[in-house]
């Protein structure tokens, strides 16, 4: 259903207890660039209704889930700061393609993977974390991650076909990229 | 109140009627401006929790606005489309100068001073316009884009004294810059 080729793997989890701060921090920065991204799909496609409709939704919930993960920071008593971005989403755009409708399809179905990360990671992090206002947070996020991939495989649909979309999404697996949060695994 | 250096012009005002379908799909592509303002303000200036605060509220509202453009287009059976862009916001931000932390002190005002100038448009166009629903749709914008000014211009003073913000604002009112929707006057 979230259309990842691989699961988080033990060595990413065995780093998690000593790089939480770090995790943490990487969070609220990727919640902001996912904010910016549906922003940028809005700029670039705002013919499309649904869409403009759509990515409003979305960054109106990333920024709600930005502050979230500050305040958590703020609680734990670690300072947000700037961090080195992981080579993850730029290795993802990468892969987009030039020209349209090539390029709405790749740009949605790359916000969409990075969503399924997100979500997968989520997951495993509720399942992994001792603190339970922590397994909670991620517990709490995992529904919206998984409910945008939905959308951003949707609104790819809008620019090609469904046998189209499937391929494509088919080949962005095969690259390995689809890793998200520092530590990169 | 909104620093502004002059009022909107007669001959501007003489072109509203013909332009109205114009005027606003330029203003829904401006609530989108104004939404990418504010979340590009988060990004670069991420550490100040009350500017990232005060941008999500303010991006939030731009896309509400941004939609009810677009509804209030819709209904008119007007088509959203693409407009080139008038040169005004260009021009004010050529002003803006590098190096912090002027850049940032000349970021917020900029967008502070076209949040003013939304402002005295649409006060003006509330009086002008004999369409009631239309009138009734500035005269709601107009309070909270007088609200996003002072929020920018306070903003601008983590980054600068009182005094230094007040003269880059009457530095940036000689520029004659100030206009927004088109058709430029």
């Amino acid at each position: 259903m979230l259309h990842l080729q691989s699961t988080t793997s033990d060595r990413w989890l065995q780093q998690v207890d000593s790089a939480l701060p770090d995790i943490l921090i990487d969070h609220a920065h990727c919640e902001k660039k996912a904010a910016g991204t549906a922003l940028n799909l809005i700029f670039a496609y705002v013919e499309d209704v649904e869409l403009c409709r759509e990515m409003t939704l979305i960054v109106n919930e990333e920024l709600e889930h930005f502050h979230m993960v500050l305040k958590l920071l703020e609680k734990r008593g670690i300072r947000f700061r700037r961090l080195k971005p992981s080579s993850y989403g730029r290795r993802l755009n990468d892969l987009v393609r030039t020209g349209e409708p090539h390029r709405a399809v790749d740009r949605l179905l790359v916000a969409g993977l990075i969503e399924a990360r997100s979500c997968e990671r989520f997951h495993v992090l509720a399942e992994y974390v001792n603190d339970p206002e922590l397994a909670e947070f991620y517990h709490s996020l995992f529904e919206s991650e998984a409910r945008h991939h939905t959308t951003y495989t949707r609104l790819a649909r809008h620019f090609a076909n469904d046998e189209e979309v499937m391929a494509r999404l088919d080949g962005g697996r095969n690259t390995g990229a689809g890793r998200r949060f520092c530590p990169d695994a």
